[in-house]
């Protein structure tokens, strides 16, 4: 049984702020609970960017009963005027007289202010109660403030013999419906989904979110030198609903990106190469304020993505059976590769999850 | 907290019968409890092949208090005279009044008979008991017994890309050290260790079980078509205390053949086409009661051992790293494979566990 006691209700705030990931887009996702006299007065939580803070919610939920509360907050209350006014200011004027916090904010430029600021207002201030938790769920958000560079998850689903299709082309389908779920998931959780053309030749997908319910959409990527998508290609539907972006190479041609563009498909010039300059890609898409990615790209695609660190996580999702068809059938990880086994890049902080039969391993590489 | 019941006292037999794993030689591992008046009075398992069975063991030492026990045995007691005299007469002559029995003797020719005689004597009988527990822990018995082929437990270790070296050749280690102690378990616990001709010539193992604790020896088996073993191989030497089998063609040069033979290596010759027989190699090792095998192939002879549904069980050992390489890195698998997906080799039973920073999967192959 949980005990009454300050973790049970930062554990409340980081459930509230957990339940909103992939609804914030480059926000962290914040919870904040306050409590008075043994009673939980009000729960917030940062649902949408340019709406409400976790606790100015938190705040008009409690009304007068504000005065004298203590604050759980799973990251740092800001102390600058953003899109709202600062939520430190805010608890100060609505009389909050003790302030747990999980993490402070990663963004160098603001760490620690917004807790100097409350105690400067005699505010009793604990910092660091589930720090490690709260800091997980937002590790997009994390790399994203820091370095203005999306972060990448990069999702596979192979055979346990790693291939991605049978030696024929055909991958119908790998993994159960379990695992399709929670690839469904991922994509509602992630701002952006990103696949190579030639994923989109083959198998024309939609790279939508759909799951038991509706989701958010994530705009749709799709790295494509030569501009070579089929015109016809369900990602570059519904543009209204959801976006789609190319990333081409200056090489492409010039008729093509004005059709495309005609249709309203933004296309981002990444470098003058054969191939897209995939660093210089994700930092054009940092600047379209896309923090967080879902890479479903094809064995030469992530190794690319691999190969030039850009992969912030893996996930990759196995199928308890075996294809074979040696190298006629492709593989998740296409790339030139290591020549010594102790340089491979390896896997930190591995998780291992089941879904119905399908087993996910889940880890962050190592660039060494 | 386990409660005193039937179940407690058949999880202690049980656990006695799996602590002899690999031990037994072709022979079930089975343990037995003998319970009187609230206390037990008798412990036992078969230890070792042509020595006591469990029960014997068990009604040894309880001596005169046997009479009117209880006798827990995790495989049903044998009826006929093998290499010691039945065990069903032996309780009924100690004067246990009641047995439990797990699982019923797998063999067609005797399953039920042991039991019956217990009946027909008036001891009260119970069977079921724990059974699946029972049974699992001698699938390889189970096999045996009825094919008199030996069941065989293919065993993996690649990155999580599926490479088993990287494209140079280099594979040390893929593993961690706590790996690498489970592979010498298995080894234990298996009769043969197989690999390929290539696997000595590239790596020169010495395929024994070298642990924290001695353990038993499996013999060393070499699918070598040609004989093109080098005759300073590791695997050949000591063979007084781990003898080695060679798995040859027909087509073998003859002088090669007296050579190792003179050397007291045993040559099998299964078949005489290009390749060995691996269907006939099976049944030949079968009938030198050689009744489990550790596969530690590479990909070619893993993938011609499924191809024949020679492989009963799957332990798929991943590193948390990548290595890239594409088809120039080795992997687990190489054989011509399926055009479906649907059609890939399913496995059943699925678990996963995890040895310091690997991942085990471990399945049973439906062959449809």
């Amino acid at each position: 049984m949980q005990l009454l006691n300050d973790e049970a209700y930062m554990r409340l705030a980081l459930q509230m702020a957990q339940s909103a990931l992939g609804q914030t887009g480059i926000n962290p996702v914040v919870g904040c609970v306050l409590v008075k006299e043994g009673r939980i007065v009000g729960m917030g939580a940062h649902l949408k960017r340019g709406q409400g803070h976790a606790e100015v919610l938190a705040l008009q939920m409690a009304g007068e009963e504000a005065k004298g509360s203590t604050a759980y907050v799973t990251l740092e209350p800001c102390s600058h005027y953003g899109k709202t006014p600062p939520c430190s200011d805010r608890l100060v004027e609505a009389g909050v007289t003790r302030v747990v916090v999980a993490g402070t904010d990663p963004n160098p430029q603001v760490a620690g202010s917004g807790i100097a600021k409350l105690r400067a207002h005699g505010v009793d201030v604990t910092v660091g109660l589930l720090e490690m938790e709260a800091s997980a769920m937002n590790e997009a958000f994390n790399k994203y403030i820091v370095t203005r560079m999306p972060f990448v998850t990069l999702k596979t689903a192979s055979t346990l013999d790693g291939r991605i299709a049978s030696k024929t082309g055909d991958s119908k389908w790998i993994t159960s419906e379990a695992s399709r779920a929670y690839v469904h998931t991922l994509r509602h959780r992630h701002q952006g989904i990103m696949v190579g053309v030639d994923t989109v030749i083959a198998d024309d997908p939609q790279l939508s979110a759909r799951g038991d319910v509706p989701a958010v959409q994530p705009v749709r990527i799709v790295a494509d030198s030569q501009l070579r998508i089929p015109l016809g290609a369900r990602v570059l539907q519904e543009q209204d609903r959801q976006p789609t972006i190319l990333l081409a190479s200056a090489q492409a041609p010039a008729e093509r990106r004005a059709a495309l563009e005609a249709r309203g498909i933004a296309v981002l010039t990444c470098g003058d190469g054969p191939q897209v300059d995939l660093t210089l890609a994700m930092r054009q898409l940092g600047e379209r304020e896309i923090g967080s990615i879902l890479l479903e790209g094809g064995g030469r695609l992530n190794g690319a993505m691999l190969e030039r660190r850009l992969i912030d996580k893996l996930v990759l999702m196995f199928a308890p059976k075996i294809i074979g068809g040696g190298h006629l059938a492709p593989g998740s990880f296409n790339f030139a590769g290591f020549e010594k086994m102790a340089d491979a890049i390896a896997l930190d902080r591995v998780e291992v999850e089941q879904f119905g039969p399908d087993i996910s391993i889940t880890g962050y590489p190592i660039y060494t």
